[in-house]
């Protein structure tokens, strides 16, 4: 019955009903348009070799820290949703997983992941029961038969969900073998692009970070083992990315802090860490500099520049130890970028082929900072609301933080940041509703036309990711 | 007239008609449903002697600092509205003190004060006429004469405001007397239970702690006066608490820092506090390990612990020397939960028998930082919406921050958090209006199925705080 | 076409019909008001000479920051939207600016001056067609030929737009002739008041700060060169603005921080900014304290004191070599007003004479820390959104932020802070319209009667800026 919801064509539309049906008009022109994902975290190699999807819970739980952290929350230990690292351990079997997400199944409700997997269960998987514990085994059954079908593959999957573009996020050492492959094979129609993803290469607080920067300049530098080589290491990388058709680089940062430095006191900076020798607040200068330095880059190759700062990774030590990074212990904290990105800004920020897309998971700098930056700077975009603001409410939020300042034009467009490659259809449908749900307001409001209202929902649909990530 | 609209069946719920439809059903299935209050501030004396209540300004008016806060930004000086502390000087005359109110009454319109004065002067003092200046007389007699009818004393009001569990907040020296009378007594069918909040105690800043600290380890320790002594000093006063009922812990701190300290830099922290050679810094850090002191008691003892940190108490001096503590003027400032509740969490937080309700009165940190806590930390429970935020729009943004990120399994339930014993109800109603607004428009939107709703709504007002605060 | 939103008696208003309803009788009774701006930017000399209005560009584009901002942002450099800051440079010619927006047009859909525009278009200017690129010419002409008419002059404007005060933002040493000749002239009927505003004689970190010193002690002093000597020259300037008619100073600082020195330190920090050898903590604790002495001035001279903090001032600082000051790159940053103002308050805080307004353009202190603080203090008033955040939803956020603590009462009225003439009729209807909104939101949800609300918007748009701004 309650599955019944996410059949519902006025899902996530707003309840009055004049304004409803303008966002019913609204939304029936995306509805349809290809999906173009320029940011996420799909494994390229699993699309090109077309592997089959393993079963329900090693899809659609295990790997899932939005899944397993509610479920965990409510006292169910991880052991029993996601095998640890050390794989001499036992991992949980997958019937016995799944059986724990039917049982905590209402935790989710009104939660965005449970609006997902709703939506997943009845268009992807085509249950029409909503999943209980009750009926654990039958569902666990149902999306195996389905996942074994001939037709439930990656690339059939791609086409079905009609993406045009899906980014991924790479190592900068990745050979990128798997996105040259698929972009050879004429049977393949879609856009798999690469993305550098730097921050274990730029950050000396990074565990890996002395070994990393080493194998860089072994692979991809000039000969010179310096700060000089370093960059140098980069900018090869980057080129590499580029001819493998990647349009942006990712930057994982604690703050969105940036400096720049003169290159005596970088080169000194970079021998300090690599010597181990560094105070913290050395190696922060360091990152901070490193930051400025791929914007320079970024500025000269052509690379968008997308900045994810503001989260306690790993909150959880023991947590940490035992089932690694991206558990579900990842906590937000506040940022300030006014005075933090200026370093950047202030060499770059009006060169308009120069994009920036500034990201956030603190919504107080939506209308006090990233609206008045974006609003002013052409290479600033605002970033969609992302992780735990990827959500119906969040992102109407957003919209009302940000448009009076900054209007349409200024979005990146939606990002869905997924590992979960069968909830990308719900959550760019998501997405979708919203814009409509938010403009058919501001028409009702007599604040913006409803002919405009169809053009700018095109615009942030399907011209701003294009825009934006110059795809 | 105006008074009319404290009767109006529909009051707090949403204005379009389908989502208001769903929110009466929603609200019709938990109207009736006992109150439950696991944490305020009512005097057990009061209900244990079944004292009869004082003059309307002494019952609802000087007490309340949120009543004469409001009154005094007007421009009437505090002497008119409330006795100072000093007992020497005159105390205004309780006619003149509601006629201050009632002339003061237009200010109220939309505060969360006026809503439930309102809803007293309507339900709980049968008053049809709205108050005003120009029947302060009548309404004062009216309601004087209410407060001398029979049927109108504590024991009663307890019963017809069908109230269950009502916890107390108490010095940790408290005998606990009226508790226990009440316990023991066959007549009286509520719980009143106390609660442990030993600020007083734990914080060297506060004028009194050396003086505190030694009648605790007089009274409650096992002969050793050191460090170890006050900690099982406190160990003890806390098992007392739970043999007469407690089920909580409440911690009234500036901030949320916690810090985890060897035995032996306590012990130092402890005994500089003690002869008053701490600086400022060291205050701060014993109190914070405290926190965690009090946490690791939780974990064996089992109370609830809850944090109500943020509040720069007694801002304006003159006040608070001429009318003492609880005046008016605390005023919330930003706070910052991720890595000052850490470490506490990094010990404690995936005990799932660990109870911690965490409160803020910066909203910024529900989105941001409580929502993903509670999201995974299964000790972790969004403390409701508090103090400034007590209120129908607040609540509603509150939902709004934390649902999507943490479901609705996380809140700890209403909090009333009074010491306003007739407005008790008014408070547990306007809450349930809310969770039935809020329902009334996941359901209207497709986000929740009306069925889920009904379970929803009957666990936050009734289950919830059952469990969380282990009733 | 989308120009005929501009035209809809019912724009800005909640689309839910019965609300709908309520916020229209609501408007109909403050929609004839007469316009008070008690804080702006306009010129007074512009009025006193009836100076016809420049060419389209020139009035509406080019000095407007709001304007030139998003243009930017989309790629147009500003040498073509406004004159550089060198006389020998050239300026762009007006038809091309004008050309800028109206090619630039669909960037403003959504926004706060997208809407201000729009409405001027229609109701000053009387265009019925939208602006758009291929227009341009013509509206160009048919603005201009506007601007060329008999009444189409300032003073004409100033009676037709109801405008009964209008204050302007002064020099402290502005010999404020035209103020003077105003009031003098008995063809004139509206009140134009200045606003002593002494941020560069206060703050030595501004560049010109010591020569404003020098200049201020000169002019205004009583021959003493020292502390005391600057005090008195302060005092001087307050006055001799009061007996022009000004009603209030108001303080753009970075931050709100206030500071209580005792004389000696207070002459030391004078002299060595004198000097130049002071600390930039020493100017900060200097222009600190001038706030607090201009707030014990405020107590002794009654002018309203008004403080706007939170902006970093000219974030690109090429742009600001090349175009001056207030050309798009002020940007916000997070503020905290609890400590900081706690100095002044602490002294004056309880003198109910003392108006103190307080903006912010951080909105997480809005229920945060400026409700609680002027729902205490007589002296403190909520200042209205401002700058970025006075704008229809931030509006409604900001009423919905602070209602439910202070009221109604404790809010400044309406400020449109604006340079732009014939901007403020647009502005004021804006504000009235998100007044009702929002109050008939309350009524709808029967929080606050239909008879009061009708009551409290007339006090909100009349009465309030009259209370607050001593008019």
């Amino acid at each position: 019955m309650s599955q019944s919801i996410a059949a519902h064509p006025d899902r996530l539309l707003p309840a009055d009903p004049g304004t409803r049906s303008i966002a019913r008009s609204l939304l029936a022109r995306v509805q349809d348009l290809p999906i173009i994902s320029p940011h996420g975290h799909v494994d390229a190699a699993v699309i090109e070799q077309d592997t089959p999807f393993p079963d329900p819970a090693a899809l659609l739980v295990s790997p899932d820290h939005y899944v397993t952290r509610l479920i965990h929350a409510s006292g169910v230990p991880l052991d029993r949703l996601r095998p640890p690292v050390d794989p001499s351990a036992t991992a949980p079997e997958s019937r016995t997983v799944w059986r724990a997400l039917c049982e905590a199944w209402p935790l989710f409700e009104g939660t965005a992941s449970g609006y997902w997997l709703r939506d997943q269960f009845r268009r992807v998987f085509g249950l029409d029961q909503e999943i209980s514990g009750a009926t654990a085994d039958a569902s666990f059954d149902a999306i195996s038969a389905r996942l074994q079908e001939a037709d439930f593959r990656p690339r059939r999957l791609f086409k079905d969900f009609n993406i045009e573009v899906l980014a991924t996020t790479d190592d900068p050492l990745d050979d990128l073998a798997a996105h040259r492959a698929l972009a050879a094979d004429a049977t393949f129609h879609g856009r798999v692009l690469p993305t550098f993803r730097p921050d274990a290469y730029l950050n000396p607080a990074a565990p890996a970070w002395a070994g990393n920067v080493e194998r860089l300049i072994a692979m991809a530098g000039d000969g010179g083992s310096g700060f000089a080589g370093y960059l140098t290491a980069l900018q090869n990388r980057r080129r590499y990315f580029i001819e493998h058709g990647a349009v942006s680089a990712d930057h994982g940062v604690r703050t969105p802090r940036t400096l720049k430095l003169d290159a005596a006191d970088a080169e000194r900076l970079f021998e300090r860490s690599r010597s181990g020798r560094a105070t913290g607040a050395e190696r922060d200068d360091f990152e901070a500099h490193m930051m400025y330095q791929m914007a320079r880059m970024s500025v000269e190759d052509g690379l968008v520049m997308t900045i994810h700062p503001g989260s306690f990774r790993n909150h959880h030590t023991d947590t940490f130890t035992k089932y690694g990074a991206d558990t579900g212990h990842d906590i937000p904290f506040a940022v300030n970028y006014t005075e933090a990105i200026r370093p950047v800004l202030q060499d770059f920020g009006t060169n308009k082929d120069f994009h920036l897309v500034l990201f956030t998971l603190d919504e107080t700098v939506f209308s006090r900072e990233l609206a008045p930056l974006a609003g002013f700077y052409p290479s600033v975009y605002l970033g969609a609301p992302w992780w735990f603001l990827d959500a119906p409410d969040a992102m109407l939020r957003f919209r009302s933080a940000v448009t009076e300042t900054a209007g349409f034009s200024r979005s990146s467009g939606f990002i869905d940041d997924t590992r979960a490659f069968c909830s990308i259809p719900a959550r760019h449908d998501a997405s979708r509703r919203i814009e409509a749900a938010f403009l058919a307001r501001l028409v009702a409001e007599h604040r913006v036309s409803e002919d405009r209202a169809h053009d700018i929902i095109v615009d942030l649909v399907d011209a701003s990711p294009r825009r934006v990530f110059k795809l």
